[in-house]
């Protein structure tokens, strides 16, 4: 038998509705032989009213003791103007990644299943510009100019953007793991702007020499962080793959790539410190999941937001922290199924609740 | 009798070809009343064979000597893995920008004139989506993490992202007054991270002085750069107005504006010191002129390279150094024509020549 210890934090706004959903998906593959222990938790603007912190040590390290989190979402205008960075409500979350050491933010991007239809009718692009779409962008989650030592003055304020050889060697190879979970491996397209950053040029170096040495099978390409914005844009297919950047393009770049969907409410992402079966691993392998949408604060609590995103996010650990392929399929396809068939919420155009949507892919399961 | 001194800047690769039809354009508006005074010298990669070094203090000097400076495009791979940064080809333009203290470039992007006729053939987007598009970006030009300080070793790299109050003020007002150029006045909309970085918080807190202090009838906006990036994908024209941004999230979003038009060749840029009539300014104001388009090595000497956003240049530089606003609207109206012509290079589907591009614009002028 098996046992996975999930710490679920559903967080503010919607995040408790939508988490709601994806518990249910959840419970529904739980088997004599396999059983998941669930252990929920606040952060963000709960736990600040809470407990005056957005996330406390004992949740941290309820995450560290965890196989997995699922994350639904944090903030609202409650918490706004009254703090803000590392004692904001999102500072709760950018606390656990970096206690978690997290460092790998993976968002799938897909023209195909599960989005295709919603793809089809959202996509602010052309049919035939997003057409056979696939990539996941690969974000450095823990370093950068995010993390770095800051100043912070009247009249002068300054982030230092720094990496080390071994930040993004680490980062590298999980995402040339990803590239090769595909038949054939998928190309891994680096952005940097080595061009004009220094950080950026120790970035190519060092994916270039962990690239020849260790995955000479895995394609690579360099890509200007600008141009890829552009690109992503305008020919979106030619960047089919795993496209690796650092914390702060990849924060804009997995942004940008939810306009090929047209819309964040279908989107998972996956925050990990590494893959089952990594060798260099010292910890267990941690893996944070979360959908790319916000607490939507407006709609919470009438029932209405969408709850694709989170299940998704099921489906993700499934994939990358459980190593059950098959299951994440299934949720994936049941998800496919009740888009395909119009029962969605209204920000998708239906007229479904949180809970129906949430009941018609676990019927379809 | 009015002078006017123009530093001639053609560069590398295809940047001979089209900056020669733009000094046919400008010479066309020479009167008894108002000459052009054209000197024309190196800067890239040709000035790395000539001189060793990308921009010399010579072509520094005449561009501080001068009321404008065209310029067309650097680089190609003959340099491209011998010098990189400020050494490279690029490094000219940059040190330039630096010299010159442009501290703001500005890149105008409209579904409608000049460039409608392009946008609804060439753009990725669904037609509703860009229709009535209409913004200026202004990028912070001359700070941030793209002149910090660096340290580049072995196994770290560090770029400095950090900017003074006086240098966020400055391009604040600068683009609160192309903001004012609008009747009713434009809105404001400024990207920042201030949720994450320090220099984004200052940003935000600069901004929202300046303007409350000296432009209160102008409309202010912040919005998280991340969510821009996806926003000028999904919804542009909730865009519409002044789009203001530090260097690095500038690099991004105004290279992923030239999507919704669909291709950079027809689109200009400006880098500016301050608009003419600016009381702060204390030299007079430069600006710089530059196509969004790169040097294009592969189709350089073969008359196909399209010329019109070099030419556009010489209409932003007759708007915003020399206060010629009709010559301005003459020249972009003459590329609107022939572009609706379908009297066009082969990038843009047609089968006319650089050179023939250029007389027919002329000869709508
Ligand atoms: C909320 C914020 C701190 C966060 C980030 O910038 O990392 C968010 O934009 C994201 O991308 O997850
Ligand atoms: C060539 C490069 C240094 C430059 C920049 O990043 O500023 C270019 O991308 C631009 O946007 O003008």
């Amino acid at each position: 038998a098996k046992n996975f210890n999930i710490l679920v934090l559903p967080g503010d706004g919607i995040g408790p509705e939508v988490m709601a959903e994806a518990v249910k998906v959840l419970k529904v593959f739980e088997t004599p032989q396999r059983k998941f222990e669930l252990r929920q938790e606040l952060i963000g603007g709960c736990s600040i009213d809470a407990h005056g912190k957005s996330v406390t040590e004992e949740v941290k390290q309820a995450a560290l003791d965890s196989d997995a989190v699922l994350f639904a979402a944090v903030g609202g205008p409650k918490w706004d103007n009254q703090r803000r960075g590392l004692d904001g409500p999102e500072g709760g979350l950018l606390q656990l990644r970096k206690a978690m050491d997290i460092y790998a933010n993976l968002r799938p991007c897909s023209s195909t299943s599960p989005s295709a239809s919603i793809a089809k009718e959202f996509s602010p692009f052309k049919h035939d510009v997003i057409e056979g779409v696939d990539f996941v962008v690969v974000r450095e989650n823990c370093g950068g100019a995010y993390f770095g030592r800051k100043v912070e003055e009247e009249t002068y304020a300054m982030d230092e953007w720094g990496y080390s050889e071994a930040e993004i060697e680490r980062v590298t190879r999980l995402s040339a793991e990803v590239a090769l979970r595909h038949n054939p491996p998928w190309p891994l397209i680096s952005l940097d702007k080595a061009n004009v950053l220094a950080s950026s040029r120790l970035w190519r170096r060092v994916v270039d020499k962990t690239m020849a040495a260790e995955y000479p099978q895995v394609k690579l390409v360099h890509q200007l962080a600008d141009s890829a914005s552009l690109i992503l844009a305008t020919n979106p297919r030619s960047l089919n793959g795993v496209i690796l950047a650092d914390n702060t393009f990849g924060d804009m770049i997995s942004d940008q790539a939810g306009s090929i969907v047209g819309t964040l409410g279908v989107l998972p992402s996956a925050s990990l410190n590494g893959l089952p079966g990594d060798k260099t691993l010292k910890t267990r392998p941690y893996g944070l999941y979360e959908p790319t949408h916000g607490s939507a604060p407006t709609i919470a609590g009438q029932n209405i937001a969408n709850p694709v995103a989170m299940i998704l996010c099921v489906a993700l650990m499934f994939r990358y922290s459980f190593g059950m392929e098959d299951e994440a399929q299934r949720v994936e396809d049941a998800v496919r199924k009740v888009l395909d068939s119009g029962l969605r919420t209204p920000d998708l155009g239906g007229k479904a609740g949180t809970r129906e949507v949430g009941d018609a892919i676990i019927y379809l399961l």
